[in-house]
């Protein structure tokens, strides 16, 4: 019985590193869409979304399944419930990258960025990208140390979000309004997904220490 | 032990009830402090949010005690999970008002909004806080028709939020980049806090009915 259990606590989290790749990849490809304007990927992105969604109910039907039927308590209890809120917000780092492939999508064949900005949607996607990566290991090794190393990448997610705001609101910004209502959304996609990668990672260090880093979400704007 | 088990469960729903509260009465003043540039308030929510984040703690620590004490099953168990779900959830509603109130201190004595757009929030502002007064309703009554009924609401928040994005877009817009950032922002907040608040009342539907009425998010941006 309790052998049985570890094997389906084992495939939950199999699933969960899953979907960590697969949000990773959609946000790969949505950065891609959104900085070359390839409607195709983005397309792919926005199709490809259903897929996380799926992967996320098949989650908590799983993680429901293992409390109505396994009743765990302690450590198991708490992996079963870090499991929840981890495919909730892995679920949520999918439809931030299916906003960006939209954006991609909506203004097509036009560029949405400013070539101004583009460098930091770069940097941003590649940042935000392996955070998700990240998680993916971090969910499999369970690996308090490199959770901990998120915050960094976090941080500096917020650092090029803030430059991006100082571009669009101390400068001589010609690019119009538009533009900037695109951009600011954008940054926030990018802000959130990181935040959300970070949350799924402090949900593991509470499932190995029982402790929980600094409760709420990370956001500072 | 099954009597004292529902006593607990129906203190639990008391407390996402008295969050829903907090969070409706948040985003009331933060929408007032937005539109009046009223410094007190806004500090005021800034302040109370501790007290929304220390309450999902605090639902969260109760669910857990009742899922390793009672191990519960069935429409229980639904009930326990729903819970979790709803007290993450009026957190980020908590947030959103915070975020609300942030822009609001950032720009005093300066007004945040442009004339052209006040009408706007103010209206935003009303049917966010209805929804989230209604959510402590569906909480305690686990009205399945008030549940669906927030849907039109959130509908309304949408229109509003749409509406907004075409003053931004298409008209002349005469005030500037930096107030565009602000009111792009400030509509994504309004925005997600009525998604929140159906999303809440969701997880009530599915405690009644056992069927999760539309998968993830209903924003459509």
């Amino acid at each position: 019985m309790r052998e049985a259990y570890h094997v389906e606590l084992e495939q939950l989290a199999d699933r969960l590193a899953a979907m960590s790749v697969q949000v990773a990849d959609a946000m790969e490809q949505a950065t891609k869409a959104l900085l070359e304007a390839d409607l195709g990927l983005a397309e792919q992105v926005i199709s490809n979304d259903a897929k996380v969604d799926d992967a996320r109910a098949d989650c908590e039907e799983k993680a429901y399944a293992l409390l109505a039927l396994q009743a765990p308590v302690a450590t198991d209890l708490r992996t079963v419930l870090a499991a929840i809120h981890a495919a909730e917000s892995l679920e949520r780092m999918g439809d931030l990258a299916l906003h960006v492939a939209k954006a991609a999508r909506r203004r097509h064949p036009e560029a949405v960025l400013p070539e101004a900005v583009r460098a930091y949607f770069a940097e941003m996607g590649t940042v935000a990208v392996r955070l998700a990566r990240k998680t993916e290991q971090i969910i499999k090794t369970k690996d308090v140390e490199a959770a901990r190393e998120l915050e960094t990448d976090d941080d500096q997610v917020d650092d090029i979000h803030r430059h991006l705001f100082t571009v669009l609101m101390n400068r001589e910004w010609p690019h119009g309004v538009a533009a900037a209502v695109d951009v600011t959304l954008l940054g926030r996609f990018y802000e959130r997904f990181a935040d959300h990668a970070v949350s799924v990672a402090r949900r593991m260090v509470f499932v190995v220490t029982g402790k929980m880093p600094g409760y709420g979400t990370s956001e500072d704007l």
